[in-house]
């Protein structure tokens, strides 16, 4: 079974520097050899981290929120349409190995909740998810890093930790 | 249809404190006339609640992660058995019409999380979301108060408000 | 906790015999002191049955696929927004202690075949499921009657066998 | 975006002549290009259709009801760790383009019931999903046939006409 990734991150429109993280965050990720796992839509983190990672040349697998594909992104391979809504924040936290977060709002927060809430270990990139998980960043499954290449150092050694 | 006011908060083992406080908010709630919806466990904020409210003839419905009720509390009048673990935490945020929410950790954050994402508003009692969710903060969609009463009559300007 | 049956069937326009059906078997239930639960929307058997129930004084529990109440059945008591679409299909067969499925097709006949997997007591009443649950009925899980009367009946002995 | 065939049915142990019929039906998956969706266990069908279409070189997707891969077919490739136990079956029906379903019981005509209301072609091979469906199979939407052959015939068919 390969590894999977998870990027999560904001969904709306991003300023040019933003995109430019996500999309070089999916790339790198891609040629890791990881499986790149997202929200799947047209937009946001989901949209440039997915097109950075099949520029790469990766597997990219998107698990949406709607029923159909009409609004998924177009550099998915798989859609995963579960049609709960939101409700898919729960399965890409745990459909993710590790999960690393860009800079995000309440979508994204609640990913990082459920990631954790699961054991998994999960990398914030250049944010911080507040006081009500400082107990997961004392127990190191919560960790904070400033650009996707330090983020993929801190997968890679989640995952040599975890065998 | 009636109100149905959410009451999240920690899961585990409370201080005798915070066990009074949530049986506290819980007793208030009923007074009030709402529903109380909870997470629907035997323990932590979930139990004290529903017994609080119970105790003051309320209605109380849980919202269970289980597929049984082996582990609900037995306080409540009614088990909504989902059986999708901690995913269910996405079914008592979109269910509750106000969310009023105790001191927790990732679990509860997620609820937070989840109800400002439908457009909820949301109370927290005496802890703080962080950055992450400042901007809800701002819109005065996201609250902050110090006590069970002043979180009902914040719960009651928001029903008010929202008509 | 309080007992609660499942009642499901077709969501579409009813003719007038079957809508007369569906809000007797609501009433019987609420007659028995029973909890209705069914998937709330305004309605098909959902209405029909939430109205009998209420009409004779009973609680309703309506499940709904929405995010918000805008579709909900104006007869509910409470209202489970789950905003997972089809899919809390699951939760309606969970929740039910015992489900009765009046006619239905495809949505009707999910939480029929949910219901069984959890090893709930099924009662149809006036149709048939068909050959892939044929093992449940030889099992006594799953139970043909004629009328809403002889569901309660079912639904009565089930609840003494179930303890 | 590539396309997706579901594969779904039995989860419990096969006759050897069941086995290689789900095997063979996961090799012509992966012969005709398109990726293997199904319930990611490792038993049944499940398991033998993963197999097959691994031995082909195809890609496969396992949707599991489980939060981890401690029972998960070891020929996937990717694991879509839902944590919503049996509701994935409606993630499973959502997310494949055609379903194609072998003999199975509750859990399999779940899914095929999910299809359909997703507007889904669904092709039983070589059973019966009863009278509750007939208004499918009449509209051309509910197809059966008797073998894998004859299965992927009816897909790329599907396919075709929904461009």
């Amino acid at each position: 079974m390969r590894t999977v990734v998870g990027v999560m991150g904001a969904g709306g429109v991003l300023s040019a520097s933003a995109e430019e993280t996500a999309c070089r965050l999916g790339r790198l990720i891609a040629e890791a050899g990881w499986v790149l796992l997202n929200g799947g839509r047209d937009g946001g983190v989901m949209d440039a981290s997915a097109r950075g990672a099949r520029e790469a040349g990766g597997l990219v697998v998107g698990v949406l929120p709607d029923a159909d594909t009409r609004r998924a992104s177009p550099h998915l391979d798989v859609a995963i349409r579960t049609g709960i809504a939101d409700g898919r924040n729960y399965v890409n936290a745990l459909s993710s190995d590790v999960l690393v977060a860009l800079p995000g709002r309440a979508g994204t927060l609640s990913e990082v909740c459920f990631a954790l809430l699961a054991g998994r270990t999960v990398v914030l990139v250049g944010w911080d998810a507040g006081p009500a998980l400082a107990e997961y960043a004392e127990l190191g499954q919560l960790l904070r890093v400033e650009t996707p290449e330090e983020s993929v150092e801190a997968v890679r050694a989640a995952l040599a930790r975890e065998g």
